[in-house]
């Protein structure tokens, strides 16, 4: 039984103080390092071996597979950075408090582009730049719906984690709130209405076990 | 101008007890730790932006990658690790006190142990096994002079550092003692009599200058 083990970012900066956040890359609180050790403790008591780590080029989602990966003593391993699996870009409402975005909108508003799957955010007017997507060519966004930020974590799925799963190699997942509903609404087919409901913890690991087909066969947490 | 920064890692608990080491998967000190985090922040003061960082498979070189990259605040760039830049491989001696193994062998043989260019150390009857390297098809050697370090090191700097460097790529090793002469050796070509002299210390990165054919312009320290 292969094993894929998806973990949520410890606390950052902007989940502290209710930020909106997206591609803004915004550190760890001391919380949210607490949190990496903590992940790292609990995996590292499994028992569990990887043979791979992915995560997003955001600092908050990179410093908590370090320390995880030094908890596990398992630092020697390959790790991939990739921007599909970065935050879902919040457009326009990147960088706004997520209280005073909601007194100005209402709450119906504010759950849906929180929430839903279709709802695009505020666009911003111009991409932002950095440096770090341009050898990449890579444009950044200008906003996402949780349904685009889905449709370019799938190719990274396909090319970079389904084939070693099917290989036998054990990966873990370090990312963030929008990319892992996103992977675990395709993981465990969850339907477009569902997924509203969906929250993910910051700094729990949770760990799936696949069959040779790539089936779910078992799914725990680890807190 | 292409720069290439290379970085011995900050003090180990082995560098630390005056112990041979080697391919022995040993940690930072607290010293060390606070090492790495000045060379980071000495390359921060730089303003130097790279494109990619190569490390060994051994925690005491990736845990000081991993703090120079955050307080660079470039976390986000492709790491790789490789066995090619592990630390020499000091066979038998590995695990033993340097100041033991002098008084027992005398100060002659213990210079050549660690100094000389060809000397190869007592040997292990068999090589160590662990779990990192046997998916890449390596058998751990059972003990290397400094030019059997050279000759699996240099297969590395052709394929993966020499290319991006001709592309205009900056990039960071961070490495160990032995590899760290050995590239070293290579870039500044020195003689197989005179690599006895050259020591790296811990922790402070040496910055090289290369033209568009690999030629050093220009070579500096950052102490």
């Amino acid at each position: 039984m292969v094993k894929l083990v998806i973990l949520r970012h410890g606390e950052s900066q902007a989940n502290r103080d209710g930020v909106f956040t997206g591609w803004s890359d915004v550190p760890l609180t001391e919380r949210g390092i607490a949190q990496a050790h903590q992940a790292g403790r609990a995996i590292k008591q499994t028992g569990l071996q990887f043979d791979h780590l992915h995560t997003s080029m955001l600092k908050r989602a990179i410093m908590t597979a370090n320390i995880v990966l030094a908890e596990a003593d398992q630092l020697y391993i390959p790790v991939t950075k990739s921007w599909r699996l970065n935050e879902r870009h919040y457009g326009a409402l990147r960088g706004k408090k997520k209280a005073a975005v909601k007194a100005k909108v209402g709450e119906k508003q504010f759950k849906l582009w929180r929430r839903s799957y279709h709802t695009v955010p505020p666009l911003l007017d111009k991409p932002d730049q950095d440096r770090r997507y341009e050898p990449l060519g890579v444009t950044e966004p200008k906003g996402e719906s949780l349904e685009m930020a889905y449709d370019r974590l799938m190719p990274y799925w396909q090319d970079q984690i389904a084939p070693r799963l099917l290989d036998g190699h054990n990966q873990l997942v370090v990312a963030h709130g929008s990319t892992l509903r996103a992977l675990i609404k395709y993981i465990d087919r969850i339907s477009d209405s569902d997924i509203d409901h969906l929250e993910v913890p910051n700094g729990i690991p949770i760990v799936y076990d696949f069959d040779g087909q790539l089936n779910v066969q078992h799914k725990k947490t680890l807190d």
